[in-house]
């Protein structure tokens, strides 16, 4: 007999993707699966970069902190062309991170060892481990249409095979799972068993990769640098510790096979790598290192998924969905926030409280967003591949043609700038209210004070990644005229057919509930009284916050302005449970928030168990 | 058989001071044990209140994070006085904290239990617990001078009573120790073995406290409030989640045995405190608690020892030294600052790299302080136990006259303004090139940049309380003609003579070695090369700061004109391995320095064992 089993999520490949869906369903409570093919996580090599954006995301999971302390950190970039001398110098140094409104204005460098270890440790806190190794060996999808648009439906099949000691037979196991996520890398046996193809071109530029503990005269060997040399190009990225990863341009003759076109492993070495960068480096000098922690070859490839989902019950992510070059540090931060995106959407189906239509918001975002991901990444490797301009290359790339290019890809790179386009959970009919919050990018970070005790917050850190919406209540400034309508505005959300009665279920645990309400007044932090807020907009003290500064008056202020929102309006911005600004509106237009949210989510007169 | 045992310090006593010198000498490697009469720790009440000074030292042991996470901060201080329809009403708000210069512009409050969880997780960590119970029942120290001056001796026996089950015989234990610290509350065994005695009065105030969770209308509920009612006065200090600590005046008549004239236990009652309250919040309600925490009742009294040192082997600490009136919530911090001050003193000694008298600055520095802080208690406890002025008593305490001695007490109470008087360990004589960095204060916090990343640092937390000096070079803006200063600089710190090599002995660790060098210049993060400075000045890449901001240009900058120092100039700030200002002194007065630390430390070659 084989064994059967059923779970509601199935995830099949334990990387940053599947890790970071993994935590975010064991937060939601979702009952799921993690396995992954291999015996261990990795050890060493691999992706490395956390930007600015990602940092945010980690942050709303409570999972920063040890990567903000154990991380390195990129504040600056510096920018080497070849001088005179024959050798490089620097033309500048310049913000690494050009996104005026990152609340981490810096890219973390550590390994992706220490990453998942952080996802694995928080999953142990939870009691859940990955299964391991596992191969998956089919996959079966149900064709009935009714089935597949049913939640509680267990559509698809995979039997997977329990790896034991070498030469025993696999054991095996068939699991029926309401939804299987494929997070399994580059070479995705989902993606493949799925059938979706993988669009785009490999290119010919060969790049190598080495990570070690330099000994070097080189000034900036602590500060990303991007440096074009006559000999290649070259990307200096410091890690976690004394350690630093060079990523370099490599040439044909050093590491191809003349005969069958392909790279040449024998010639991938540490040593050959080390002469490519004090090449690279004239006139300055690395010593030769004592140890080498990791070193790989790449051609780089640009290619994005033809599908992200297949019926919204098998979905793709990661590099699963999209290949890249690895020198602007985006893969691993594409890879986690795909599955970002997509688990509060299965949490919400899965508990009946969302149509299963949800989920296809899932790919109509982030296949958009991988779509850009490798246009910016081929533009940006052909200018850093490409020569550097030189008086014999008088076509080559310029100091400033790069430094422009990379400062303008600043937003997207660092993915402050993402940006989901209109759709069931992206109404923009109301920008007006608030021009300068972006519905559909993520809701800016923001300092304010707290009315009752005025300790100052970070917006962002009262909008954890717990599945609920946020509405964010701009009541504007407390005059007794303005106290009027927000005590009417409470009346009218105490409604029966108010959005916030239709869709907030009685549920035990905050988790479970749909909508966390946060006030933020207008005013004075010596004036304001939070009791003269009615109930529904302080369901508890520390949920009202005044826009002013705090104590010191050197942080929060001005966020009305910088926002555009009116001091004398009500007015609402709906965050998501991801973080981005589904909807504003003002207090007046109730009812196109009520369409909102209607048009995603069940109410509790049609799912009474739920 | 009675057991004999011997070991470096004997802490009696696991309060906040006891844990804090545990801890201390944990970190520093030190031989100890720490012993408690209590089969447990508190559970409930105690002192609460941790102050900005106290942070920032709970911060260079790396302790203050969880309390920043649990705690309730205090930002604001409510003043309520009497109105004129018999009630109280708010005369304004102010922040909590008058002292500019504070890091952490608040009080954290939290309770005792909680603060000493974290003392003892981290003594856990590192395989340490608490002996208890224990009770000391007889201490001799040596008489012999010789043996009293030799840091190897065990010149202090003491008889230990091990507290086993009801009825059975206490176990009895000899240990032999180098230094004893009593650290064993306002009732000493330890301060009254050794005939110390207690100076001050008692006054005729008496207060009542309790802990709950409130149900009020009271606006400043989750503020620190000083009320004076025409009822009395009361204290509010709102604590961790959702709790509140209530200090109240209480009448004679209420809480006296009219016939013995001392406080009767049976009217301290939690209903009795809460009737108290409720007049004294008049007009504003407070609802029947469900459930009080805890409550207790003390009439104020301000002491301090007579002694905190019997020939510098044994010790007193903490509330064995001083009481007072706990309004102010400056106990336990006096008491954890104590065994802070006294900790790497110990350390130095027993690793015989300072001398004894090194620990004759622990009462002069500590006692002076208790003195101060009496004398702060007694007249900050008259004004907030005085009758608030009104129209029937114009003789009473204004409001304004409150506010004044509560905003000029500021530095005082909040721990910033600690000044230390000259000492070996202290010495003014060149302060005139860092005017305004404090000889005998703390290290003012100050954010700069990392010269080889740009990362933004703030330099206290390069300060850990490590038992090193750190060396603090502000080697000025690096033009050709400064960097050839300081590279002779280096050259001289090289030669035998120069205190760096004299009393930097070569050791395993990093904790074992005197001296951590941080060097600081002047300029611009785009233009500083940290490989330019001489070996000296960059043991690593890390140790090396810019006096810029950071890239948001939000963070650092001004240090050099802040603190008065010239950037024309090479200037050493020697900062205490507590955190404290030792010595300034221009490079050119190195002889001074060889001084400075020739009055406290054993040269290498006089101690080649140590």
């Amino acid at each position: 007999m084989v064994k059967e089993s059923r779970v509601d999520v199935l995830i099949i490949g334990a990387g940053p993707s599947g890790l970071m869906c993994a935590n975010a369903l064991a937060g939601a409570g979702v009952d799921f699966r993690i396995i992954d093919n291999r015996p261990v996580g990795v050890a060493a090599g691999q992706a490395d970069g956390i930007q600015p954006r990602t940092i945010e995301v980690l942050q709303s999971y409570g999972l920063a902190e040890p990567l903000l302390k154990e991380g390195a950190q990129m504040h600056l970039c510096a920018f080497y062309n070849p001088g005179p001398n024959g050798g490089i110098e620097r033309t500048g140094r310049a913000p690494d991170v050009t996104a005026p409104t990152a609340r981490f204005p810096f890219k973390i460098t550590i390994s992706q060892a220490s990453i998942e270890a952080v996802f694995l440790e928080s999953l142990k806190s939870q009691g859940i481990s990955v299964d391991r190794p596992i191969v998956p060996s089919s996959l079966e999808i149900s064709q009935d249409p009714e089935e597949l648009l049913d939640p509680s439906s267990y559509p698809a099949k995979v039997v997977l095979d329990h790896i034991g000691p070498s030469d025993s037979t696999p054991e095996q196991e068939i699991v029926h799972a309401k939804f299987v996520l494929g997070a399994d890398g580059a070479h995705s046996w989902v993606r493949k068993t799925l059938g979706f193809t993988m669009d785009g071109e490999q290119t010919d530029y060969i790049w190598g990769v080495i990570d070690f503990i330099p000994d070097t005269n080189f000034p900036d060997i602590r500060n990303r640098s991007a440096i074009h040399s006559s000999n290649g190009s070259c990307m200096i990225i410091p890690r976690e510790g004394d350690k630093v990863r060079f990523y370099l341009q490599m040439l044909d003759k050093d590491v191809m096979d003349p005969e069958t076109g392909r790279i040449d492993k024998q010639k991938v070495t540490a040593e050959n790598l080390i002469n490519t960068a004090r090449k690279t480096f004239y006139p300055y000098i690395i010593n030769e290192p004592k140890k080498v922690d990791w070193c790989s070859i790449y051609i780089i490839g640009q290619r994005v998924a033809s599908k992200f989902s297949k019926h919204e019950r098998v979905f793709i992510a990661g590099d699963a969905c999209h290949t890249h070059s690895p020198k602007a540090g985006q893969g691993m931060n594409a890879s986690m926030n795909d599955t970002h995106n997509l688990a509060w959407k299965l949490a919400q189906v899965l508990r009946g409280r969302a149509d299963i239509s949800l989920l296809k918001t899932y790919e109509l975002e982030r296949q958009k967003y991988a779509q850009d991901l490798i246009n910016f990444d081929r533009e940006f490797s052909t200018l850093f591949s490409g020569k550097p301009r030189t008086s014999e290359n008088e076509d080559g790339v310029s100091h400033e043609e790069f430094l422009r290019a990379f400062q303008a890809s600043g937003g997207f790179s660092s993915g402050i700038g993402v940006h989901y386009m209109p759709s069931a959970i992206v109404e923009t009919i109301h920008q007006g209210c608030a021009p300068n919050l972006i519905i559909g990018q993520r809701m800016l970070p923001q300092m304010f004070v707290r009315a009752a005790d005025a300790r100052p917050v970070e917006i962002q850190d009262m909008l954890p990644a717990d599945t609920r919406f946020k509405l964010l209540f701009f009541v504007g400034l407390l005059t007794s005229e303005q106290l009027t309508r927000v005590r009417g505005l409470a009346e009218e959300l105490q409604l029966p057919t108010s959005f916030l009665q239709k869709y907030d279920y009685q549920a035990q645990g905050k988790a479970q509930s749909m909508f966390d309400i946060i006030s933020i007044a207008a005013g004075h932090k010596d004036d304001v009284n939070f009791l003269d807020l009615p109930p529904t907009f302080r369901t508890h003290w520390s949920q009202v916050l005044i826009d002013d500064t705090d104590v010191t008056g050197r942080l929060g202020g001005g966020a009305y302005p910088r926002f555009g929102i009116d001091e004398k309006e009500i007015t609402l911005v709906v965050v998501r449970p991801d973080g981005y600004v589904g909807m504003v509106a003002p207090s007046t237009a109730l009812e196109s928030v009520d369409k909102y949210f209607g048009s995603f989510l069940i109410g509790k007169t049609l799912n009474p168990e739920a």
